[in-house]
């Protein structure tokens, strides 16, 4: 017997079930911590996914409990529930969903998620999953208890009844397993929930610890975010195999009809200029187009000016959410953000939007935190390995005024917030922790990393350039009051005021009080003068303990507790200057610093600034 | 109807082949240069284990042809073939194969890898594969032209038929696919053979590059690596949903021959005592085992003392190859290399092993490079997600003088080889690009890094002691002439000779030629001294125009060209000295500088040195 008959004997079919349950680390389960996280996320999503479906403000439970050496895992939701013959597929059979097909935006994609966390249930426990779901306050509710059968990738229904259920709708899934409940990290349930609630804000979830202790991440906004609709595919991400296969099992019997029906972008007298083009019969049966006339249908596409995909498919977080987002994460000095326009990779309408945090309570001396989201889910395995953090460290943040060392992340009290949305984001697998290379989407996330990077330039050059200007100011205020002392001293003067010194040599605002006394009443004068190179609005504040009198010009008069504050809005050219006037009784009055209200602090010198 | 119900009409299963159609990423096919290679791959995958399998020397031939606007990807090779009844499936079908089941070491694992090929060309030029394979020199070869129906995920066979090939028995499969060809960098074709021939020295590979140019990784060794052994599973790797599945299905009618015949370490003895421990009648039926009696079984096995798994499963590469493979692709000053004992994850044995490459002309500012490689396969893209990375990263490198600016990968001129061999590579995806993050294996990994760390750093302590020593040595040398100089020239007396004082002062070894001349004769005296505080060994050298007589302690003379060699082995303590005396005729006779051999340059004074 040859060797190649005694190996063929080996030659077998693997089940999806087996594959997985062998290589379950594809999957996301390859520890005992992330196991947990893992069913939770999936879960979740589901969850998320089907209420946004049904147009319900999701209201989500998830509950941890020890059980024996293991856990069970609890997650119920208020979705549109699940009708009773779907049931078994959709929680114990792998490669079986509602999304896969469909061209638009959704957390679930691939048919595999939940029925993931079953297959490892089973694995390490033995034990089935329960599922309860109702689908409308009429209906009774049902439970299952299902396996997998790993052999064939089929469910195994080990008990199905009818049951009781006080909610009007929802879905609720138990798996028990094998983990280890984390909560100090990122990467742990809490972590997980705490990043899905801020980019969705229309979600309450509730968490119960193993502990008893119960974090509730309540609904910031009652508004659903604005949906998503399925398109057709686009003529320009079509490959040549993919349209032969669509030629081959339309329902269509002429090529027009089946170039308008199917792709989006094409209508009746586009589809009419692709066949021209193509020099195809319109009218000829898609499926009868030989290998070479497809090859030319497809050259069309690539010759044509079509419009772009629909955009309507994505539903991306929007920049006010980023930005608070970021604001509820960290205490930051600065937030930049940005949202690219919709892009397209092989067909796939994607999005990119980018936040960018700085300084605050951010650590200057590790490398810049990294939030990735996809599709609205936040990733938090195989950072290392996706193309957000490649387009990061491709990127020259020296540039951007932060550093690089050895290149890669980079390092600095920063904080990189990135979300790409898509009909179908690329996963390096099903674990779904990281989006693939794809060149194009790799390239969009690299803009708009650059464009926060140069806001981020911005913010520090001003900040560095006006911290410089105080240092060299304060230099001055040191070094002059010591020579004008000397002086006053030599000269039997009394010290000048050195502000108006200061301003000129520095360029600044100066704001300068001078008081005559005259029959009883104190003449006061506030001097304000532009030393500076550019135009400087700006509002002055004088609070007196009583009313001024003869105001010129005429001041806004606010009563406070205490005393008045006179207002001015004041406009100053370069080098221009303005006085002010007004009395008081020259006696009992108390003045406060005068105050400068819409001007960088480091610009004014005399006045305490606010705003 | 309930939303539910209207939800319910989308449900739908997916067949694996439309999967991995829409997810191309998942398997490699990311980008057009990617697709290529990942083709490559897959296909000397298996024709090198195939070879291995059939244990012929493997002579493997690819060639990239450009086709149109894409290319033609040919892989042949000399392996046994395959039976016709199987090629369809074996190319034309995902998730099938002989590897998936089998517990030991092999470079395809998962029945996925060339049929992800076959998808991907018939995707992107809607061409089918050809395949030719004849099994032995009496069987004619067989050809076949395959595609796969994605929406079954079973091989679609174009064409059939016996031909003519000179080949006594192989496999040859072509591929037409979308792509771009690059050759200059480690992710290219080119690189991806290169670094396979330099851990399978035992495999012939020629590579035709698309303009033509040709070549050939030769053979290094004609001995085949060690072969790898199927094992059963270990008991301590079981998890209770797996053992209970086996219960289930095994073949054995008593609980007793079941253990002994399923799991590796377990004989009839062991079988019986865990039955014991369990309390469990040996003589039951598996099959009816309760829950919580498999429960008890699983408990039992984690409680007895058993043997390790045995490790003819794995073939690593052997720390010489892994020497010599550093040695192939770098020239440097130093090398280190590791072999950790086999250690086991979730039942599967695995053995890592380590190599370190440091110096020569490794740059030094940039990221210390990392080759990677699982079961003799070299792993190109997802470095960052890959586990062998992140223990790179887990180790403080300072420790070992590598810096590691801002963590991460450290930074220096040096380079890492890490192979982790196994029964199961856990890849984080069917890609099989990074191996995921299973705590055991980043462990394994880790201690190898220390390992080869404290080698490189005693190499580099050494180094640098010895070249500040050189340096000190240096100085004293430049300013103790001057000093001395200065001394002669003021008591107007001969400048003195300031070895034996550097020798004194660095703790050196001294080796100082005095001659006296008497009754025509010259009386040579090489005084031996070690100021060291270390015993030192070594060969004095003498080389003199004539032979020397009276020599005393008695020397092994070598006649030169031009000379004799005179020979001594010294061994000197601390603090010891030794005198040699010999003569020569006082005139006429030319000596050259003492040569010591065995001692590092910078301990010697006095003497050039040598080996």
């Amino acid at each position: 017997m040859e060797i190649a008959e005694e190996l063929a004997k080996h030659q077998k079919a693997i089940s999806v079930a087996e594959f997985f349950e062998k290589n379950r680390q594809i999957l996301g389960f390859d520890s005992a911590p992330r196991a947990l996280i893992t069913t939770v996320k999936e879960a979740v999503d589901n969850s998320l996914d089907a209420c946004e479906e049904a147009d319900i403000l999701p209201d989500i439970f998830v509950q941890i409990l020890r059980r024996g050496e293991g856990f069970r895992v609890v997650v119920e939701d208020n979705g549109p529930g699940i009708v009773g013959g779907e049931v078994p597929r959709v929680f114990a059979k792998l490669l079986y969903g509602s999304r896969f097909h469909a061209l638009k935006q959704s957390r679930g994609q691939q048919g595999i998620g939940i029925s993931a966390g079953v297959l490892y249930s089973q694995l390490t426990t033995g034990r089935p999953t329960a599922v309860t779901t109702k689908i409308g306050p009429t209906h009774r509710a049902g439970r299952w208890e299902l396996m997998i059968n790993t052999a064939t990738n089929e469910p195994e229904v080990l008990k199905t009844e009818e049951t009781e259920w006080d909610r009007p709708h929802g879905t609720r899934v138990e798996l028990e397993m094998e983990g280890s409940y984390v909560r100090s990290r990122r990467q742990s349930i809490y972590g997980y929930l705490k990043n899905v609630a801020i980019v969705n804000p229309h979600a309450r979830i509730t968490l119960v610890e193993p502990d008893g202790n119960v974090e509730v991440f309540e609904r910031a906004t009652d508004k659903m975010p604005s949906p998503s609709y399925e398109i057709k595919p686009h003529p320009l991400g079509m490959e040549l195999g993919g349209l032969i296969k669509m030629l081959r099992y339309t329902d269509k019997k002429k090529l027009k009809s089946f170039l308008a029906g199917s792709f989006s972008s094409v209508g009746a007298i586009i589809s009419q200029e692709i066949c021209d083009r193509a020099e195809l019969d319109p009218e000829m049966a898609p499926q009868d187009l030989t290998h070479s006339e497809a090859t030319r249908l497809l050259a069309a596409f690539k010759e044509m000016r079509l419009k772009s995909p629909p955009t309507d498919c994505l539903s991306p977080i929007g920049e006010e959410l980023i930005r608070a987002g970021l604001e509820k994460e960290y205490r930051v000095d600065f937030i930049a953000t940005t949202k690219r326009p919709v892009s397209v990779y092989a067909g796939n309408p994607f999005q990119v939007e980018v936040g960018l945090a700085y300084g605050g309570e951010l650590k200057g001396d590790g490398k810049v935190e990294v939030l990735r989201f996809a599709n609205r889910v936040p990733l938090l395995y195989q950072q290392g390995g996706c193309a957000i953090t490649h387009a990061i460290e491709n990127v020259s943040w020296k540039i951007y005024s932060l550093s690089q060392p050895g290149g890669g992340v980079p390092v600095g009290p920063a904080a990189l917030l990135v979300h790409i949305a898509s009909t179908n984001i690329p996963f390096t697998s099903e674990s779904k922790d990281a989006v693939a290379d794809v060149p194009e989407i790799v390239a969009e996330v690299e803009l708009g990393l650059k464009e926060v990077g140069r806001k981020l330039r911005r913010y520090i050059s001003k900040k560095s350039a006006l911290s410089e200007r105080k240092e060299k100011e304060e230099i001055i205020r040191k070094i002059l009051p010591r020579i004008s002392k000397k002086l006053s001293e030599l000269l039997a003067r009394e010290e000048p005021d050195i502000n108006p010194v200061v301003a000129k040599i520095m360029g600044n605002l100066l704001v300068k009080r001078s008081v005559a006394s005259e029959n009883g009443l104190a003449l006061v004068t506030l001097e304000v003068a532009n030393y500076g190179d550019a135009s400087k609005a700006f509002k002055l504040h004088e609070t007196v303990s009583v009313e001024a009198e003869a105001v010129e010009p005429p001041a806004r008069v606010i009563a406070l507790g205490d005393g008045y504050d006179h207002l001015w809005k004041i406009s100053l050219r370069p080098g221009e200057r303005q006085q002010i006037r007004y009395t008081v009784p020259s006696e009992g009055v108390r003045f406060s610093e005068p105050v400068v209200e819409g001007v960088a602090s480091e610009l004014v010198s005399g006045a305490r600034v606010v705003g």
